[in-house]
């Protein structure tokens, strides 16, 4: 997918949600349990009753791969369910991988081609020969951790390197990397005054923001600090939708709480 | 497995080699590829010709998720196999992962729970909460990423943080996080005089050591600048050795490259 189709998309849905699907089996309703594939058949419910409302869904791999083959399989299904009734939706692979130039190849092969998602989550620790191999594949996106939602942000990622904290570094020097142009960026909404900053240094990129809501992100300074003319956004929500209950109403539950982070963010678009 | 149990085997095999087991499809002899699993196949003559000379195996998760399914049931026969056949060997899963909380416990339930690996590699970025769930587990370790053998290893990780490399710091950082004895560390060998500063640093911990031979280190200089009472090195080398041949004689030529190294090491210890 290219950039250009994900901007018009948001106009059209007059959205920039998306949506984490990190199922645990131990949080999903228990009636599911019974199904042949319980992973498959929560996301596919969601994926049902909130395609109208957001326009891309992030699978987190760590979810899957504590399953197992089992785990792997419903992520292939939910993929391919994806690419085949909504071609449309953006679709990102929460994988934060990285590692040594061939390597890296083998897994955005495993992501863009044998899974066929539209990006992943890389980590930068490794350098530019670890990011690039991503970078290689057309209209495929990498989405690169900068400043993350996490407490731990605060070990490394904003100690100041030659005159600025490290994740500024990143950014800075992610941009001469080639095919930067492929690059998206991991910026959590709990430090929304650094996006200011941040769009200093990546004034057009899309950011994909986590923590909004449950992490304690808003979602107005957010915008209001980050936004760019193509909207530049993309905000995630994974438990505070997807485990909005624990019933058999978890899907319509589910398209609520997306349908009241759509409005905010249509009075936004139209502002 | 328990770290002393390592280190008795690296005593009675007189070995501290660790090999890699990054199976691609397209450097195997292709006589294999008319098994019904070729990758395990493949596994399994290298583990038959080499357990005897090497303390661990280290299969790059990469890998094996570049072939989806197949590839994922493939690492799962080769860590059974392992676990059955020679459960004195320590298995490393290269999967150099890391996330937020709770989902890192993912990421450990699926390499040690559902894998039964004895360790798995982590990337620091995103700090002490991305790393401690994988502490957690008792008699499991955690390799985390200091200073790689790659060229982009100069982009953010010998960057200087407040007075000192990045990789220092994340290194001096990570040692006073939870069950930090369960940590072992990822050290380039291509900079064998930096292995003097880690140990300032880490004066006990188990360093594993990829880059040796084909990427240039010297196992005399890495000895000399990282090796501890307790021998605390594991030395990594895959493409050298299980690409040996690319006949029908692989895992013979496998087994000659590997005593080779053996024998270097056994010198070594004996010194």
């Amino acid at each position: 997918m290219t950039t250009n189709q994900l901007v018009q998309q948001i106009k059209q849905k007059k959205s920039f949600l998306c949506i984490g699907l990190d199922v645990d089996l131990n949080k999903i309703p228990q009636h599911l349990l019974k199904e042949e594939d319980p992973i498959f058949a929560f996301n596919k419910a969601i994926i049902d009753a909130t395609h109208h409302l957001c326009v891309a869904y992030k699978p987190n791999t760590a979810f899957y791969e504590a399953y197992g083959i089992k785990g792997w399989k419903a992520l292939g299904k939910t993929i391919t369910y994806l690419n085949e009734k909504h071609p449309e939706i953006f679709t990102i692979a929460d994988a934060k991988r990285g590692d040594i130039g061939n390597t890296s190849t083998m897994y955005a092969k495993a992501f863009f081609e044998d899974l066929a998602f539209d990006s992943v989550t890389v980590a930068p620790y490794m350098g530019k020969d670890s990011v690039e191999p991503f970078l290689a594949f057309k209209d495929k996106h990498t989405i690169m951790l900068a400043l993350t939602s996490n407490q731990g942000a605060f070990d490394f990622q904003t100690k100041t390197v030659e005159g600025r904290e490290l994740y500024k570094q990143v950014l800075e020097t992610s941009k001469s990397w080639k095919n930067s142009k492929n690059l998206m960026y991991v910026v959590g909404a709990t430090k929304a005054e650094y996006l200011a900053d941040i769009r200093a240094i990546i004034p057009d990129g899309f950011l994909l923001v986590p923590g909004v809501g449950a992490q304690g992100g808003n979602l107005q300074d957010v915008c209001k600090y980050g936004m760019t003319d193509a909207v530049g956004l993309l905000i995630n929500s994974s438990r505070g939708i997807i485990y909005a209950s624990k019933n058999t109403d978890f899907a319509e539950a589910a398209a609520k709480k997306s349908e009241a982070l759509q409005k905010e963010m249509e009075l936004i678009l139209n502002q």
